[in-house]
């Protein structure tokens, strides 16, 4: 099969990955993971959420911590944005991208952010044209994009809707998410390969966690359909705490390492995010789920006790 | 693309798995890991290795062990053999099927078995007949087949010609070996396409280890090829004792899910393949590296807890 010479990877450790860690990581902590993150080459990290603060209270110095982001020409720096009181917060704290969040389930959002999928959507239509005028890049997420933890199978015909529904509102990329990590190639290749038939392959990115180890079958199925954008955290982080070794998004250096073996650009240093994740493992006293960082930490130890091999 | 609707697991945990384990497992406890395992649906089973005792102390009992297997008329289990020695002590266990063992990369096959890969064909062509003599199944291993830890990548070339020797030898399945994990789905559409051009798909088997995460995928790839025989480890076990976390072989719960997620029928039970891996992950005192035991285990975990969600 023909491959693409270079895939872009959007960074989302510092949210997607933190959120629901019980450790509290401290602003400057939080400075110090995305200044490391920021040197590897990454061209987008997303960094916080600017949902209410007692939503998650892991992100509840949102507007702190994006005041005091490193002065990168480089790297694109966004954050969630639920509704125009997060926009405004999110836009005095300099922050240039937002993103916007839905699912394709109905339960899945309700529970999720309180709202139909259709009200999450009314909301956009205000949010949107704000965030344009202030010359806003916009991504939307669209959570569940093949497997609800409450309903089951989710119908692509739905995802599409959705998605068409963003892109009209002037969404430049929607990421869809697997949300429990549940889904299969197969299910790429048919919920994916039905979008792509009116949503060209640029305005998709895709968001896989590794829960049952298919993230990277997976992505290796989206390369296939000509996806070239995806979403990944430092380390794997954004497993759920409360279940010790189950894997969390995608691991960034999973996803450098299989790109790079095949030949495909990333541009992003592996060294310098297995130095982020590293810092972030060792202030949650924790290892992390990533394959590739389970490896080069055992190899790491090897060497520090003299065992190296 | 055409899927296929059946696919055929050869579990190696109580072999492969077990053999860099430090901790000992008792033959009792061996013979209870395989009874269970023997109950999940699965056809075969390898057992254990007829090497010299001293080389692989963890499976030095492997005549005691075979002379206990449990009477299935269903699986066949099956057992390394390095000569006629081995041959003899294995046939006078009641072993039927026998798996003998080579590599694509010279250095490897030096340091693993002290032989050059022509050393080990030579042996074969003494053992061979004898064992079909008996009548017993042969199976062979070629270790390395897409990269070498000592000398990088295994060109294809060499892959094919081992793989032809041994099958002209009058072996019933190769089984390519992804020894430290590291290949690609490039590296298997190369390689295994490669000899798809000289040898039917049914004569192949893959034996993929999950150490980059990139093992899924892998099999994904092999499956577009239309290979249909994967070898794997109940809960993933086989990675190096030393290096807690990093992963073994591709655990046998995984596959599972991934082509029960996909429509491809394994036959295979989930729920005693993790029945299987607890126990031996209860013995080892160590969780085991599958990320569907993970998911499973915390699951479990949950319950016992009350805290089930």
């Amino acid at each position: 099969m023909i491959l693409p010479k270079f895939v872009t990877l959007v960074e989302v450790g510092p949210r997607d990955g933190l959120q629901n860690e019980p450790e509290t990581i401290s602003t400057t902590d939080k400075l110090k993971f995305i200044e490391i993150l920021s040197e590897s080459g990454l061209k987008e990290i997303e960094v916080t959420s600017f949902v209410r603060p007692d939503q998650i209270p892991q992100l509840s110095d949102a507007a702190l911590l994006a005041n005091q982001l490193p002065s990168s020409h480089s790297v694109l720096y966004s954050a969630l944005v639920p509704n125009l009181k997060g926009l405004e917060r999110a836009r005095s704290s300099g922050i240039k991208k937002i993103a916007v969040f839905t699912a394709a389930s109905e339960t899945f959002n309700q529970k999720n952010i309180h709202a139909s999928i259709q009200e999450s959507l009314d909301r956009f239509k205000e949010l949107i044209p704000e965030a344009q005028k202030i010359g806003m890049e916009i991504r939307g997420y669209i959570s569940t994009g093949f497997v609800c933890p409450f309903e089951g199978d989710v119908p692509k015909e739905k995802v599409l809707e959705v998605a068409e529904k963003l892109l009209e509102m002037g969404i430049g990329q929607i990421s869809i998410g697997d949300t429990i990590g549940a889904a299969s190639p197969k299910d790429v290749e048919e919920t994916i390969g039905f979008l792509l038939a009116k949503i060209s392959a640029g305005k998709i990115a895709l968001h896989f966690h590794d829960t049952y180890g298919t993230a990277l079958a997976n992505v290796y199925a989206a390369l296939q359909l000509g996806i070239t954008t995806f979403d990944s955290s430092a380390g794997g982080l954004g497993g759920c705490p409360f279940a010790p070794g189950a894997a969390g998004n995608i691991g960034t250096e999973d996803l450098i390492y299989f790109f790079h073996r095949m030949g495909i650009k990333t541009g992003v240093d592996l060294n310098k995010i297995f130095e982020a994740s590293s810092f972030i493992s060792n202030l949650l006293k924790r290892p992390l789920s990533s394959r590739q960082w389970q490896r080069l930490r055992s190899q790491q130890k090897g060497k520090n006790s003299g065992n190296g091999k």
